[in-house]
């Protein structure tokens, strides 16, 4: 059984209502219910969705003490938080990074992540579904560690 | 009438005492005083400064509710806050960036607005006046979309 | 009372009949009696529209004689004619550059004006407007000067 | 029921040999069955290593023919294959790209796909279990799709 | 029958005299006397050589009047003049762009053309014959669309 | 008499069912029909299509035999093919690069041709019509060098 | 007698369990101990460690009333926090800048700090010797500047 | 005896009054005067200034029927002219470039000239100096030059 | 007793004929003729010419049954084809690469070599006893090992 | 007791008459007389200053038989001496580099370091005291190395 | 009575022998009469060549003694030695940097000097003559300077 | 019977203790005796090691009396040492650069050689073999030269 740190970065509590053909049309909550079917009753999700990189940092220290890993949206985040990539890098925990829309097909600045050199990897394109893979791909990863 | 969100990103509440010669010499106060004055009694302006990304997003996240457009001078995050960039686009409130200081004069970090391809337009290098401008532009477009 | 001097770079003679979309649909001759109506009877404007460098730089030096300011939108120049742009810093008027469109949500060459390092300020994205609240911003210095 | 074109792009037969802290230690052969029974008896797929661009290239114009989507690890060709491009583009077939490791933690060189801007999305980073995500990506895609 | 704006950028008119191996010996008249043979008596052809940018925009301007396209060979211009660019996009014209030398050899200031975007096409490297294969392309696309 | 080889490149088999808004409608049976008929019973053209840029350099090579000159249309491979560009420097053949499409209104990367250095000239932006003028440019310049 | 404001920007909580090997496995907590005993009786420091952007920035905002100077070790924040800059720049007080590690055998990324240009100077690559320094630094710098 | 052409390009009309601590304090027509004494009775000079980029290039043009060399004063077209630099060498006289300003202390910008590669060499820093030094150059050369 | 794979890229099987004055004058059969009098008969040299890219590497993985070590000649593959490298990389040969020509004094683009980082060494600039410095090279270097 | 190899590169023999604004007041004698009252009785200093980098390189490489550590203010060299650097890497010696001035608010050229990737660390901008800190520095660390 | 320090860097005591189409014929010991001749019994000129640094470093510290101004050919220093431009900044000295040779018509990396910055002006392209001209140039500053 | 000068660049003195992994363990003397034996007794090898540029240079120049030909190892003067590569150019001795290490698997500043553009050659990768094959580069040059 595992425990994961779900991480939202900025905006995404909007999701549903924010640039749905980019985003979707689905809500935050409603994906974290999905998420939570996914993983299903054997493994626990604890999530938090800010605008204040500082928030998400300070959860990702506290997630030392409980999580196994790391999923994280890091939203905008992504481009420019070295913070948020130092946090991660610190703890140690296995993360992977998920983005809802393909982010190579957007405006140039959003294509490169200062996050993902410190994760195991990236899944990204497939809307709310991200968030599905990313968790698989964790949880994969984690047994396959405990099986080592 | 109108509703403006009045946005000063980090270190404006020290307008008025820091570096005069680029700034001016007015504080925050009386430039939202001068705001209100030329917004007259039939528009509401709802005002924050903050050296928090994370609150100046949830203001503008909140706004939402109530805010007809926003006047923003991003200070600092200007030229790297994505994360307030995106924020604005989410809400899709009509928003005009404002500066101080003509940006183009300075350092060659402060040419470049991350925030400015999703505003109407901006104003920059008339101090205090930066802002009325910007109100009135904000009011004028207001005005023109109403009568569309 | 104070007498500006209005320029319009290339092509600007075409306004309201070129790329609408970007650039509005009023004349330019539309606009100058905007201009004119709102700098009122106490200040004088007078124009140029010329899609000839030398000829904006001509005006310009024998602006030093009857001017006590400039707003100029100089189109296409904005972002090569370094020869305007050494004009406007050799007469020493104060100079406003103005922008029908919002230059920084379009071609990458057309983010940077090499005029503005030499202007007071910059106002861009407002359509025809942006010359109203370009004079506004010169008349507020001017009179903020005299006042010393 | 689906059928998939699984693209592997060169040297990609040697796995299992070639590198296996980067690349892991199970061959193609081993992960194709892995896909195929992840895939399971409703879904087929019809793969293809190749060391020549072209011959990737030939496969997918002929996979316009009987394929609902593509998988594909291009290999080296991800960084400068703007043929391949082309041709996904070109078929318009819902494409995901896909790699083993993280190419965010390796040479420069390898940060950039040419090709991921005109797949859906892409996964790295996550070894042989890169293809079962992006397999499991294309069919969400396809079933999203087909319920409209 | 069609008439064609044909446009000779700076120095155009030493043709002949300049740099031989680069440009060809035929004169600038002589050329003009071949364009019209090709394009024959049901054409008309208006032509204009200068060396001042604004001449050039004025004669473009004019031409929405009259004329159902423009072959351009810029010149030096190719490379900087943005108003000439946006002259050519205000008035719609179909335009190729035409150069006798190919521009990709040479220095590399003049391997790009600023202008070229907003043309159909561009012909460059066949000498004088670049500009009978322009003024076949313009009448065969002016063709085409008659015939939509 | 001369005996042209015509080269497509990758993809262009496609041609009439791939992105016809960019690349037309018409087949490149239909264009090499065209191309026949324009070239006419005096001069032969012998064509290859193929998505193996080593197939392209082979027959380059062959024509070394047979060919008075080149056109090609090397697609993708414009951007990056130096393999290509040195076949075609080696058999000293006089080669003339065609596009469909203006390349130079369309994403960056393809704003470059790598092998049109070791060509005579370029033609692009005019659909089929480019072979057609690129055909006419080659004759041409094989018949002003026949004439000396 | 000096007052000294010591901020340790984003991560430093976690010192002593952080990647030992670039950081050293020294806590914050007794880091800061070794300060005060360095800075002895005489001199005062008042300590934050924050991993919000805005919350360094408040209390550098604070410190205008009580501190001579500051010693920063801005962590992650170095390499992109120009709020944190503007916030230095604004209160005028004589800043040092200290890094652990010695940034520039490091990521391409950490060579740069945006920081510094504001500050007196930097000491970098002493392990938690840097602060000791930098106190030093700082002591000796407002030593001699009041004794002019 | 030799017939120098002397051009001097935008704004140089306003020497002595612009910016005297960059350009000096002496007027165009002092200077001339004192190049006219320096070539002595013996050596022709005509002069143009002119703002307009055409009209420098027209006399460029006409300057092959009468002078022996040119001296010029670019101005701001230093740094973006190739049409100047096209006339320059079109007309194949020895051409010096002479600046009154060391242009290698001023922005950055300033420091390439697009001219300079096709004159024979530069001067520049002397203020109007730089004229008698350029003067002397071009003087010697051609002495040089007839001496064979 | 050594076995050795000897490679030649694209457009090699031309040498000799194309480009005299960088290539030399000498027949690649000829050159494979001098290199296997300079490795003699205790050593075996298997080589392959090829235009395919894929042909390459394919026979580079089929090497790793029978050679030592590799010595390649890239040709134009050099500069773009990282299949090669990770080719080279995984079969994990030691490998020199060799140039006739040094690529340093062409163009700009023939100066960077993409598969020298996963070789042991290069040679260049010799013309075609660059292979036999490169056989040397390689020999020398598995003596040194097997004598480890 | 350690002995300290302590280096002044170019120009630092004129310190105390050079640019006091930027460099201080104080000469070099002044300063080594300050380090070795800092170092104490316990500890030797031998300085070398040299306006040849081969100078420099030399005395370091006989630093190899004497010294514990070298503190090393490069002056230009710093900006591009990579022989420099190779000697300081070569000889394995423990090395702090220090400069007088803030590098980082001067001119671009001299933000960068070439020396400092090979050095334990920098300490940069506190005049003299720079020296003091470093010679401090390197002190704490050979004490810190020795207790192990 | 002017003393003028003349310094030729490195590789220019083979003039006349090295390259003569690009630097002349003329030996160093043959421009130094000329120049010796130019300035005249009432200036004395003292010279070195050196191909060391160091050397000229040297000398130019001393020229504070005795030297009212410098005239320098860099040679290959021109671009790299940021030592010699300290040196010429720390004396302050009036410096002039002359050339041989056109630098803007050759390499690259010969346009740009790093010590002309620190100079009062450049001559450059005409031959031995430069110096004859920065000589000149170098008395007409001082007489200038003197006659205030 | 050929006269080699043999030039070894700053900090080469001290192989054989200097990094064994990167430059092997080989000292340069015995590197040096194993070149005699291999050029063997008919040729002749002088030598210089020297940590000073400028005497580098003094040796080639010298070499002009008495060498037939150049193989140097410019150790970091290979990135920077425009004079080095002017003195080469100006003796004219046909030149073969050699380096220890392969220069391209290192930092990237080692990638480039600013000397080998004026060389015939460059061997890099073999350790201290690379020297052997650079004499045996240089002797089969001058041989085929001699048999022209």
């Amino acid at each position: 059984m595992a425990t994961i740190a779900l991480l939202h970065g900025p905006n995404l509590n909007l999701l549903g209502t924010r640039e749905p053909t980019i985003y979707g049309s689905m809500t935050l909550e409603k994906i974290e219910q999905k998420i939570r079917e996914h993983a299903g009753a054997t493994h626990e999700v604890r999530a938090l969705q800010s605008n204040h990189e500082g928030a998400l940092i300070d959860f990702i220290h506290t997630a030392r003490e409980w999580a196994d890993g790391i999923v994280i949206n890091p939203g905008a985040f992504t481009h420019y938080s070295y913070a948020l990539r130092d946090a991660i890098a610190a703890v140690k925990l296995p993360t992977v990074e998920v983005h809802l829309s393909n982010i190579h097909t957007r405006e140039a600045f959003r294509h490169t992540s200062v996050i993902v050199p410190v994760c195991i990897g990236q899944v990204c394109g497939f809307g709310w579904r991200s968030y599905l893979l990313g968790i698989q791909a964790l949880l994969d990863y984690l047994n396959d560690q405990a099986q080592g």
